[in-house]
């Protein structure tokens, strides 16, 4: 495994790949800026009558629980089966995981019918996933029960996954080995979707590299925590940050890129 | 009754509560970065499955009609009750009432079957629900037959609410006291969402003051009201002054927040 | 037919017409502020119960089948066919179209069943809509097998439409004129739903100027165009970009605008 995230987003911006994305209304405007801002092209389809069509175009696949309901969550099966039929990857981000059964239930049955290659999400529904104690308030994590790297591996092992726990230091594991990623502002957490923002990327990044999944969820986190880190310079609070940010994810340099990472193992 | 705005957001940022809301597609995102950047904590959530639970779990509910579908007035006439059911205080939005049947039907349905503690609209909506003259385009007011002053009083008495009616200037009663704020700009018009979003905060209010639905109604519209000034101060158009907006929010300052308030009795 | 555009906003901002749009979840808070930016009032809705009663309170519809779905689908035919009806124009954005066979076929069914007025597309969609080859990855145009121009033209005259191609140049035909406007921005790629904003200035156009549809379906494209011109100098990336997209669009003036437009015929 070889952290280049400089060299994986010089990769996604020549091929251009599509990732496609069931995910919440809160969001969806944001997380397709995001992916066209680093390079890739979003789509973001949810009928039944196209999601497999869809997914098999795609180069990845983000299915997001932010804003259920049963129809989206039997889109979100069709659309992960064939994808995963076709060897694509698909990152999962249980939004809410802990706060609702109807959550926890929904994260639970795609993780069940779906071969999830990455489970992004934050500490307290990560481990609502893994059975530990977590508290979620709404869609934030209040607490967990459990250290961040150890509950990254925890997850990576009994979930079958890539996990990538998301929070002031970021863990990424693939039950073996656990990454630590240290780039990141805490404006990121004053507007809302940044975390969506950051399974959109892995999806765009997995679809760069998709033979290295442990490495591809580190690089989209690091790329994404440097572009925050850019655009929290000279931002006046959580809107012009909010603006700059895909100002700052289309300015990023594969050059420099690797410079500014702060990856290390946990 | 005492208006202390800075008090009231101070005592927000400390409980950071979370406000479930049940809102429209085109301004999920608005509305949610407002309540971040003012200092609660937002969720949106709509399937008939979790809406009660969420519901539970927050300080106040935001209904709101801008996008109206069966599903949704169902969900929120749950969500509604649930609320109520345990003391949480419900803001209805009713936007777009007037303009249709079918809006200001759903309008009256929860306004009967769920006990709202604020009605937030515009002259022409809330003019429609009670009964009086008023020109609704889409989801403008164009005009109402009655001073808006009167108009809050009127539909407070008659609907059993604080009602909060926006315009240049905004006027909210309980059915006996009417206070008028004259805080904000006109950049608000411009921006679509504004509306929602001071339905949004004044949920937020409730949340840290309920025991004085009509002093965190005016609150709320007055703490928008500064942020729109502060917003608006160096904006370019509606484009940069909806990012300064969360901006501003977020930089609202309890300890000079009140005299910067125009509240008083009309 | 006469080119005068800035004749027309001046119309369209006295008039402030209704503008009733039924779009995908992922830009409707974009195309409702750049309506509002502009000059015209925006109103999202799709549900069955009002959209026909909504579409004939509007000056024009705009159907957009972005994130499509079967009830979305009858809404946009229920709404397409009232509008007709009562003379109100149509804009047909077949986002898609050609990516998935849902949206070929939605696209064609609405085509089938309203009068459209003017069919605003990429090259790739409205090269699969008239039977050309072309390949659509998502919702981008890749490639089509037929000269913008000349696909303008077929289209206007197989689908009895005024066609309005977007690319790097533009071109718009009523079957027999085909009109290319050279204004605009490379960013404007880089922004999601900057094509469905322009299907949505396409209907505020058609509002101001109904009788002149092959004239108000450039006039659009190019007031649109000037705009992120205005936009593009001094922005530091898309996000920045699209910020003082609306604040360009607010600020466009009627006095000065035609000198700035590069329309001529093709």
């Amino acid at each position: 495994m070889t952290i280049d995230t400089g060299g994986t987003l010089r990769e996604l911006r020549e091929r251009k790949p599509l990732v496609h994305q069931i995910t919440n209304y809160v969001v969806m405007n944001e997380t397709a800026n995001a992916t066209l801002a680093l390079g890739a092209l979003p789509v973001m389809a949810h009928a039944r009558e196209e999601v497999e069509e869809m997914a098999g175009l795609a180069s990845a696949l983000v299915l997001n629980i932010g804003t259920l309901s049963e129809h989206w969550i039997e889109a979100m099966l069709l659309a992960g089966r064939a994808a995963r039929a076709r060897g694509i990857p698909v990152v999962l981000d249980p939004v809410g995981a802990g706060a609702t059964a109807y959550r926890t239930e929904a994260a639970r049955r795609i993780l069940d019918a779906v071969e999830v290659t990455v489970l992004r999400g934050n500490a307290g529904e990560v481990a609502t996933l893994v059975g530990a104690e977590a508290e979620v308030r709404g869609v934030e994590s209040i607490a967990s029960g459990i250290e961040p790297a150890e509950l990254a591996r925890a997850a990576a092992r009994r979930l079958g996954v890539v996990a990538s726990v998301t929070g002031p230091v970021d863990h990424v594991s693939d039950g073996e080995t656990v990454l630590a990623i240290a780039n990141g502002d805490a404006l990121l957490a004053a507007v809302t979707g940044t975390g969506c923002m950051s399974s959109a990327l892995t999806g765009c990044f997995l679809a760069a590299k998709p033979q290295e999944p442990l490495a591809a969820a580190a690089e989209a986190l690091a790329a994404f925590g440097v572009a925050a880190e850019d655009a929290a310079a000279g931002a006046a609070g959580p809107g012009t940050f909010h603006a700059r940010l895909y100002d700052a994810l289309a300015a990023l340099d594969p050059e420099t890129l690797d410079s500014r990472v702060r990856v290390g193992e946990a």
